[in-house]
């Protein structure tokens, strides 16, 4: 058994650690190396019963506490060295794996990652990167790396950002979408409310501006291509590859999204029921005839269906699960942990900064 | 003919003045008294060959310049007195209107506003009042007062906001609501990343405390219930009947729903076409089905098929129509502003300002 080890958080669902479990072991059963943290006790029996020995490729790191979901990060993180998150953040430090995974308090994994990887040298601010379905993009799982998505960050990392956060999200993006989605010039774009340069606020407005002086149509590296500012309006109609907008604002049209696209359906129904209130029975000829199609819809905007965010700019390839993972999500989220670590997330991000350095000292001179 | 006498701004949307011309010989057909305001040459023989002379309560109004959508809002209204805007501006101060309607220059109304109305003494910032449709809404006119419908403010006019901004847009909200929806005592919620009081940034948290402590679930006035924080997934479940929120992030939410509810349909017949793919006749059966659904769905989300937005907080009723509205819209918003006029939208904030008086001194003192 070759390639890279992936360390596993086995506490961080909210069912845990039965999913964490089940994707440990169909992932290990095709080969992958995983390194299971937790309560070894608790771990042991229940890993043996399922694993076929022959193929065990699972290695159990002991992990005697656990963060929860609502501890505060920041004192979580300090108070419980010996937490599953902790311990499996320090196999990423030390190189026994090379990356990780964690469906748990997605602040701590946050302020786990900052504070025992540290930042990739030239990045102030790690971002969480998500993507938005496109229309288009056909029916399958969302993540899908062959299909049309807009790469979105950061998600929420950040409430708070400076126009210098805003042009690294920019390159960490645009690294992202070649090594994640095989785009080789990704189009870049900026969220705001107008197309024009001078919509939006001052932090959209300075990014729009050095964006567009020093990448424009033909960056320094040659790495992405700037397009401007995408609409909100516009943001499922892959008018770009990567759009770039502060932590707040990129929580919000991510939950917005799921809200929206989880109350169309009803809203769809209600309305074939209104049409055809005389004709119970048309309406659910209608309905029936339509259910497989928003099945497949609705697993397409599932977010727990399809594996984690990656968390970029820390010294490490993180993967962040949602809180509510299945085993399906997680072994998503395990297959992109493994994938990146083979194709040097870390390396790719160090190269992309030394190649945008003059750019980020022009951000970071930016008032 | 009695009732107030509203202001059309005659050379507002794209196609300007016939969609004007002809919502405002609709409602004075109805007896609704209008002003037509714009290049009176130009209106007059077009009015002159619609209108039954018998039914006539449209006066023309000359204004002899126009301001266009691209223009920069502040130097527009500076530079353009005699343009139609900031002439139906001036009717409305002077009391010959008694509400406004336009669908220029969004920018424009709003600087126009702020000069040549003023504030309503004890609001700092007006806001735009947009209403997201709920499920369980049932399908109609988006802006039918009776339906369930989540009134969103701010929607665009303060990219940045305060504190004290936000909670005086959540009694702006309740005064909204109570008058235009009938809903004796609103629910408020100020939009946030999580229903934890500690969840989102500066801004959100000093509101929700605020509203927490002094309004609560029986405010001072008793006029509407603080409900805590919404999250943007919950949205359209009709969790609370405002939401409040800085301008740039409503923007972003308004925008968004439109993009996601356009963008669903889309998906869903890929979706169906995907399920079918050696079926063509079944998918266009299906299809054919859903159509008349379809249409509903997509009327009842069209921002431009429901009128217009208040802007509220400015001394005089004004509502801002989209620059794409076609005569119904227009129609909508003109009904819109003669029923604000006769329940005395202007007096009931004005009242509302001074029940709460004590609460915005407070948010004007937080840090």
């Amino acid at each position: 058994v070759t390639g890279p080890r992936i360390a596993l958080d086995a506490f961080g669902t909210d069912a845990r650690p039965d999913p964490e479990i089940e994707a440990a072991v169909r992932i290990a059963s095709s080969g992958a190396r995983i390194e299971l943290v937790g309560d070894e006790a608790r771990l042991r029996e229940r890993v043996a019963a399922l694993v076929d020995p022959a193929a065990a490729t699972i290695e159990l790191i002991h992990a005697g506490d656990e963060i929860a979901m609502d501890e505060s990060p920041a004192r979580a993180v300090r108070a419980k060295p010996d937490s599953s998150l902790c311990v499996a953040m320090d196999r990423l430090r030390s190189g026994h794996a090379q990356a990780l995974v964690s469906a748990g308090n997605s602040g701590a994994i946050l302020v786990a990652s900052l504070l025992r990887l540290g930042r990739i040298k030239g990045i102030d601010r790690p971002a969480i990167v998500t993507g938005l379905p496109q229309i288009g993009a056909g029916i399958g799982a969302g993540q899908d790396r062959k299909r049309p998505h807009t790469v979105l960050l950061d998600a929420g990392a950040n409430v708070e950002c400076t126009v210098l956060n805003l042009v690294q999200f920019a390159v960490l993006g645009a690294t992202w979408a070649r090594l994640w989605h095989d785009i080789e010039r990704p189009r870049v774009a900026v969220l705001s409310n107008g197309h024009e340069a001078g919509k939006g606020t001052a932090l959209t407005r300075g990014a729009h501006a050095l964006l567009a002086k020093h990448v424009g149509e033909r960056g320094p590296a040659a790495m992405f291509d700037f397009v401007g500012n995408v609409e909100p309006t516009s943001l499922f109609d892959h008018v770009c590859d990567v759009v770039v907008t502060d932590g707040w604002t990129g929580n919000v049209v991510l939950k917005l999204a799921e809200g929206a696209m989880a109350a169309w359906p009803r809203m769809l129904l209600a309305a074939i029921a209104a049409r055809q209130q005389d004709d119970a029975q048309g309406a659910a000829a209608i309905t029936a005839a339509i259910d497989p199609a928003l099945h497949d819809l609705a697993h397409q905007f599932d977010p727990d269906a399809h594996g984690g965010a990656p968390l970029l700019g820390v010294d490490g390839a993180v993967i962040i699960c949602h809180g509510a993972s299945g085993p399906e999500a997680l072994y998503s989220a395990l297959l992109m942990a493994r994938r990146l670590a083979e194709r040097g997330l870390i390396e790719a991000i160090g190269r992309a900064v030394r190649d945008h350095r003059e750019l980020f000292e022009l951000a970071r001179a930016h008032r």
